[in-house]
Order: structure tokens, then C-alpha cells, then sequence
């Protein structure tokens, strides 16, 4: 250490700090318990599909056991296909069965959400399975309503609206001022791997309090590697709508996603000071994000050296980001299964996040409480 | 030819018969002329929405005009994004503004039937698309509850029942015992790639019109290769839902799609004649099809050798069925925009199909008759 060897030179630069979710997810287990122990008319029962041997599926499945267990929420895993074992002749095949599962606890009564693990078919397939899920049963929130409202910033929704065959005709409503839902009207239903990392995002200091509500991420950078439509497209356009500066990345594209105009293009850097008319159309923004290419000359290199946040969810343990292209001091999030950061990324990074799956079960068990109410208050309507 | 020569060799055999859509499209282009002329109660508008620049989903769109202008009915072009033509600057991306045009066309009471050119985002998130698409106005047949019906065999709606957010939750009715819907439903719409296949297998004369009805390709082993969930998987489904075996070939995996239960496995071969329990069981079926890894020795060039029909829709131009695994007399249909099939396809084919645009857009028109019957009905009930 610095203070023990006669070198006057400057102490070396400690590493950035790493976050273990179990930290950041303190006041969501928190207030999960507060609602479970006073908010909700009875106790939920969660439903987990398990379709195939595949080894992570299973672990995420006694995963979400776990949680369910500690916090009293009765949990069923039921098992179909190749989960239940091939034996011998090895005849069950992965997902068999699986759609029926989904079908009889969409029916069952005693069933308040429901969720299934994937990968099962291939993207395709499984979103078409994701689709079947009752959206008043989809703790996940992978319902293409769901979708629908987060793309359009819709927040808040009418339970009985879920019951349609169409999102909404007409165009989202303003953006709202706050967090609390217009009379009638609830919390729409985010997927819970972006609220997870959305949330966590909020615990440690990316959004900014002081901001009005909706743009709290303005003024921040932030590059999301991967554009699935279960998590980076999702992910992306959350921040987006809260008002941050978001380069989706994938494989064969580079995107903007941002709420504010293009900045004139030409007079950009001679449009006066800060307070110049660039700047006043600067901080105005449309209701929800656009998406544009991002510009040519951005590469991934690019977009990391100006980011403040990096979130990677790329499914393979061989992607890494590159340290060397990260910004100094700079928040990395990691949402993939594998590990998308150098070791030394926290020679730059000033904060580390390698997990978020305790935030996402948390978030999960939050639309699971807010479902069983929406299935309340149709009840009392219809 | 023969008899020219004085050798007594036998005559070459000639070739396959090349059988063009336009042939095949005759009774569907006469049926959708017949309702236009007295079946509905006002002129039908379509809508299609281009969003890229894409030549062949441009010359897609025009082909749509074609056949519209032709039958007199009105067909609306809106162009958004990248269809609009960038100009020196470029500025507009694939896809931009096309979510607004489906919501404005679901909106507007002028518009009976709206179609989108795909490929726009890529597969995901084209799917998410397809599901914002009014199930009233979707002529395409993409929306997640047609494919419902069609996996599960229901073949009748209630018109009402499109407004619901999640299919039914009851199983499946049983089989139809024809093709007349029970009184107070309509058909369901089907896709109308994978319902253009089997329309024309049914012309042709792979469908055995003396079988019952819902079983008529009980019987034919037929090889659908490319398992997409747009034409490959409900393809496969609608074929083994009428009485096919169908192998359902993907670039990683070969299933076996069949409403007959598996034969028992070690007695199949031992288990007495024509008569006995296993043609019995071989006869009984399930009310959908049930889908099954192939057996572990089924490659392409097994299941090739065995089928009665070959239908290819592979995306590339490089890839191409080899002739050679063709089983003699075999009935091949080309459903990509490539050429699938060897030039010397007809040398063991006994019929060849290389194109089945032209009765795919009568199956879209036909959908689109039956919508706006379908949002008539509903009108009349509300």
C-alpha cells in the first residue's frame, strides 16, 4: 500500500466498486414484504413452467423457489417435455406439453401468475408462446401489450383494457407528471429483466431525483449491448423515455433511442451558448423515444467512450466488452448468464454490477402482486 | 424422338409436368370475383404499408395493386421510412413510422384489410408488429390467435371472440365433420402463405377428396423444409391437421408433425396384417396434430426419399433440394422468392410447382372478404 514503501508518487487509483444485487435489491425485498404482509387480499400462488433439461431453466426455476419460499408465496413448479426426464428411450421431447400447461393455469383459479422458462423453441416460437399467456397471469410481462405501453411510454392502463384484442386505438395519453396512476387507471406491467435493471439503475445513482419525473435519466450516455425484444430493445426504450441518450447495439446495427429531437445538424456547435434556441429544442421532448441509426461514424468503440452506463446482455460467454474502450468512471451492468465484462473492468468502471437476477425475481414477484390486484379490481367492475 | 430412330430402345421418359400458379389460381380468382359481385355489402379497401426500401417488397406491393386493380378493389399504398426514399441525406430508416400507420389504418373505419411488406426489424420484432395489427383487419392471418386456432385445429370462431385478449381457454371442439361453421361462427383466418400450399396440394390432387373431411391427406408423407413461424411450422401443422405426415425440416433439427399416434415401437413391423391393431391404432388420431423429434436416423436425404411432396421456403438462393434424393414421381413446390429446386427438378418430380404467389394473394383477398364480413357480424351483435 501507498503508505507503506518510501515512493512519493501518487497512491495507486483503488478499484471501482462492485454492487452485488443482494444490496440493491434491499428495498424491493422490502417493500414486496410490506405488501404481501398488508396490501393484497390473499395469499398469491405463483405457477413455474418448466419445458426442458435445459441446466440454467432449472436453476432459475428453484431460484425463483427460493425467493417464493422466503417471502411466503406459495410457488409450483410444474414440469413437462424433457424436463421430466427422457429416461432411456429419452421420448419427451423440449416444451412438449408446454402450451397445454400454459392453457390449463391461464384457466385455473387458483393460479394468480404464471411464468414459463426459456429458452424452449428458438425466439420465434417462444414469443408466440409468450403471447398465449394470460396478460393478467404474465408476471414477466412479456405480453405484447405490455410491450405496446412501454414502446408508447403508456404508463398507466384500465384493467379491463387488458381484456381487448388491440392495444389501444388512440395515441398514448401525455406523459405523466408523476408516479401515481389517474383515477381508474393502474400500473401498466413492465417485462421484468429491463425494470430490474431500470430499477437498479435508480438505486445507485443514474437517475437523478432532482429531475421531473419521466426524465430522470437525462443527461446520461448509456450504451445497451443486444436488441432482443425480451430484453435490450425493452431496456433501451425504457431509458429512452426517461429521458437518457441510449445506443442499442447488436450484431449488424447501431441505434439511437432518445426522446429528444436531432440536434440541427449543420449549426450544431455555432448555435450560441447554452442557453441558445439548439439548446431550448434540446431539452424538449416527444412523448416517447424515436429510434434513428445511430450516426455512421459510430462504432461500438464510439459509443463506449462517451457512455456513462454500459449494459451487455449478450447470450455467450465468449463476448466480452472491452475495458479499454470504456469510459473512465463509467457504471457497467451485466444482464447476461455469462460474464460480458473483462476481470479488470473495474479499472474504469467506477461502479461493477455482475448480476441483476435478485433485482429481476424481485421485480417479478412485484407484477405478481399488482396482477392479483388488477384480477380484483375486474372482478368488482364486471 | 422414338419413333424417328430405328433403335428399339425404350422411349426417354419425359419430363414433370411445370405447373404454374396461374392454373391452379383459377377457381380461387373466380370465387373471390363471385362474392365481390354479390356475397358482400360494400366495395373493400386494402391497405398495405411499405416501410423499407427492399425491391422485392416493393415489387410485392405492386403485384398487390395488380391483382386488386384487377378485381376492382381499392388498394391504398402507404409509404413510411426507408420506402419513402432517403434522398442525398439519407435520413430515413427502415421500419420509421410504421407502428403509427398500422395504428392509424386499425383506426380508421375506411380501411377493411391492412398488410404490412415484411421483412422490416428482423424476426422479433416484425412479430411484435404483426401482433398490433387489428385481428379484424388482418388479412395477412399473422395475428397470434389465427395461428392459435390453426395449431390447435379450431377451425370456427365466434366473430366476437377476436376481441378477446387471450384464445379461448377451453380445449379445442372436436374435429369438424365439414366444412359448413356451425351456426353463430365463421372460419377462422388462416395464413396466407402456408393456406396458398395447401390450396393448391388440394387442386392438384394430393388431398384425396373421397376421405373425410379434415383427413384428406391421410396418407401422404410430405417434407415441408424451413420451420418459420410465417410459412414453415403452420404449414406443417395445417397438413398433419389434415391426416399428413409431415416432416418439419430446420437447419438444426428434423420433427415429425402427425395427428396418428406413434406406432408401437418394437411390434410396428411384427404386428400382423392390414387389419390388425396397429392399422387400427394407426387409424384412430388426435384431435390436432402432435409434433415429435424424427427419428434419430431421419435425415433430409430419409425423409426426402419417403415423401410424396417436397414444399421448400429457404430464404437463400445457394440452397437448393438436391434431385437426386427425390423420390420418383414426387410433387415439388417452390414457396421462396429462390429458386429451391435444381434445374432438373421435373427429371423426378412428377409435378412442379415453381411459385405460388399468385394464389397466395387470392387466399389475402379472400381473407379480406371474409374480415369484412367478419366486422359486419360484429357490428350487427353490438
Amino acid at each position: 500500500m501507498a503508505d507503506t514503501g518510501p515512493d512519493p508518487a501518487p497512491a495507486p487509483a483503488p478499484k471501482g466498486i462492485l454492487l452485488k444485487a443482494d444490496t440493491i435489491a434491499e428495498p424491493f425485498l422490502a417493500e414486496v414484504k410490506a405488501s404481501l404482509a398488508s396490501g393484497i387480499s390473499r395469499a398469491p400462488k405463483l405457477v413455474g413452467i418448466l419445458a426442458t433439461a435445459n441446466a440454467p431453466s432449472r436453476s432459475y426455476a428453484e431460484f425463483t423457489r427460493k425467493q417464493c419460499v422466503a417471502l411466503g408465496i406459495e410457488f409450483e413448479l410444474r414440469e413437462v417435455g424433457s424436463a421430466l426426464g427422457g429416461g432411456a428411450n429419452g421420448s419427451r421431447a423440449d416444451g412438449e406439453g408446454v402450451e397445454e400447461a400454459i392453457i390449463e393455469a391461464n384457466a385455473d383459479d387458483a393460479v394468480d401468475g404464471l411464468m414459463v422458462y426459456y429458452p424452449i423453441f428458438g425466439k420465434e416460437q417462444d414469443h408466440y408462446l409468450q403471447q398465449i399467456v394470460s396478460p393478467y397471469k404474465d408476471v414477466e410481462g412479456l405480453n405484447y401489450k405490455f410491450h405496446y405501453n412501454l414502446y408508447h411510454n403508456i404508463r398507466y392502463l384500465e384493467p379491463k383494457s387488458l381484456l381487448a384484442s388491440s392495444p389501444s386505438l388512440a395515441r398514448g395519453p401525455a406523459p405523466p407528471k408523476d408516479d401515481v396512476p389517474p383515477p381508474g387507471t393502474v400500473k401498466s406491467i413492465l417485462p421484468c429483466t429491463p425494470l430490474g435493471v431500470v430499477k437498479s439503475l435508480e438505486r445507485i445513482g443514474v437517475y437523478n431525483a432532482l429531475l421531473p419525473y419521466g426524465d430522470r435519466a437525462y443527461g446520461r450516455t448509456i450504451t445497451v449491448i443486444n436488441r432482443s425484444e425480451v430484453v435490450g430493445r425493452p431496456l433501451a426504450a425504457l431509458l429512452a423515455n426517461d429521458g437518457a441518450r441510449v445506443f442499442s447495439v447488436d450484431i449488424d446495427s447501431i441505434h439511437e433511442y432518445t426522446k429528444r429531437p436531432a440536434a440541427p445538424a449543420a449549426s450544431a456547435s455555432s448555435s450560441g451558448g447554452e442557453g441558445g434556441p439548439a439548446a431550448a429544442v434540446r431539452r424538449a421532448f416527444h412523448p416517447h423515444h424515436v429510434v434513428r441509426p445511430a450516426p455512421p461514424s459510430f462504432d461500438l468503440a464510439r459509443c463506449l467512450a462517451i457512455s456513462d452506463v454500459v449494459v451487455s446482455a449478450v447470450p455467450s460467454a465468449a463476448y466480452k466488452v472491452p475495458t479499454a474502450a470504456l469510459k473512465d468512471g463509467c457504471v457497467c451492468v451485466n444482464v447476461a448468464a455469462d460474464k460480458n465484462f473483462e476481470a479488470d473492468v473495474r479499472e474504469k468502471a467506477s461502479l461493477y454490477i455482475p448480476a441483476v437476477g435478485k433485482v429481476t425475481i424481485l421485480m417479478l414477484l412485484r407484477n405478481l402482486l399488482r396482477l392479483l390486484q388488477y384480477q380484483d379490481l375486474l372482478k368488482e367492475t364486471s
